[in-house]
């Protein structure tokens, strides 16, 4: 008893060695160190504890199949992209990963390729195209791409109430060539949600909450590994200041404009092969 | 753009350097090092990072006003017991602090000093007392003694549905020479609430979820800090493997039988004087 100190970080430690699985051991060994080591650095006070309590438990509740603010906290402490940058394999010539985001969603209608999936989302027309490729830049055929993103007003659907259906949201297969291509709206720079917990973070750090306009891809392909990613728009003016740092210099491409005011851009995705 | 590995860490510490309070800057750098330090250190997976946004949303959505899993998460990750050390007084005699836990109520009634709290709970009537003092062994006159615990089957009231009123719960002022009396049932050894978000963790790694009989109390009188604290008995056969970790020796005591089949303890709660 009368834990103290390091002695307290030892029993909290010692206390999972008896976890089922070796790794849980490891994981929550380091959760403990590197939480007390926190808290010892920054001398935490009971206030702030009971306010981190109360945080947390909002961050939660403001949670659920639509919203994800956890996911959120996440990216605007740069913990996604950390996480991303751990996982991501080491494959020459692969598209680079970034964030996940809180607003995929489950389900999304399969479309055929070359499909309208704006939906009736306010913005400029976009088609979207490119190939799904290997790193040898052979077509990947019958690859799925799924896609969503915001509109012109920087909402994504599941943000809008009274809806019939996805805009702006949806997946597809390549076709034998590798092909995919599909019609949305330009996207814009928008500010990510900040009227829950993240936002009064945000606010409190004097931050900024803005995205640079971007395209969502989930790429998978059977024998590659799942392609997590955005396209950005190269004139977009929050490329230096990503809420979520997600940005990175190879997902960053020209929109063309078009004489009758439609855009389109065009992007290759390249799998890295799993290796067994 | 194009952050990695440190670069990343510190352009997120970065983006905290506008922030409104020195603390936030501070408290929140820390946060951010650590944070990544620990995803680093044990190589996170996605699979991990999705397991762990599931794990912290459910724990916030299972709390409510009545149970709080993100303090039950703190205690068992010893979190509550670190910050409690750091915040205690530095004072020579002050009775020691352990933690607040998950089922104290806002609001509980107040009752005359030598007042039934039991009121209907089951369990063996047993008699609470002692004085308030000063570390100087002085009376505190007119402090508050706020109290709560479990019942023979180790249940709080707000754990049990279809009360009409709390049990083992109030609050009552010392007399003029610091004393302090109710009645409640003798406490018994207890279960943590296990059918959530904390409970899937204990069982993981492989923990147990007894906390040893106590009994809370919450004491604060103008001039003195406040003490959060437990009186632990010394019979009890869980003192050494406490799931919260919060046992101290200086706080378990002797519970007396008496012939009538009641119990009784006597402890005094000496508070530490606010330093200006």
């Amino acid at each position: 008893m009368d834990l103290h100190g390091d002695e307290l970080t030892d029993a909290v430690v010692t206390s999972f060695d008896g976890s089922l699985e070796p790794r849980t051991k490891e994981v929550m060994s380091a959760l403990v160190r590197h939480l007390h080591a926190f808290a010892r650095e920054v001398d935490l006070t009971e206030d702030e504890y009971f306010l981190a309590i109360d945080f947390l438990t909002r961050t939660g509740q403001i949670s659920d199949d639509k919203r994800q603010e956890f996911v959120l906290l996440a990216d605007t402490l740069g913990l996604s992209m950390l996480t991303v940058g751990l996982g991501s394999p080491d494959a020459e010539g692969a598209t680079e990963s970034t964030v996940f985001g809180p607003f995929f969603v489950e389900g999304s209608p399969e479309v055929p390729n070359g499909a309208d999936l704006a939906n009736g989302a306010p913005g400029q027309p976009c088609l979207v195209s490119g190939r799904v490729l290997t790193t040898k830049g052979e077509p990947i055929a019958g690859a799925t791409v799924e896609t969503w993103q915001a509109d012109e007003d920087g909402f994504y659907d599941v943000q809008k109430d009274g809806l019939t259906g996805p805009q702006n949201r949806g997946h597809l297969k390549t076709d034998a060539d590798g092909n995919y291509s599909f019609w949305a709206v330009k996207p814009v720079a928008y500010p990510i949600p900040v009227d829950g917990p993240v936002g009064e973070m945000l606010r409190a750090g004097g931050r900024g909450w803005m995205r640079p306009a971007h395209i969502h891809f989930m790429v998978t392909a059977p024998g590659y590994h799942r392609l997590i990613t955005h396209v950005f728009e190269a004139a977009d003016p929050y490329l230096q200041e990503d809420a979520v740092f997600g940005v990175k210099d190879s997902l960053v491409t020209e929109f063309t404009e078009h004489p009758d005011g439609h855009y389109s851009v065009s992007y290759d995705l390249v799998l890295a092969e799993e290796t067994p």
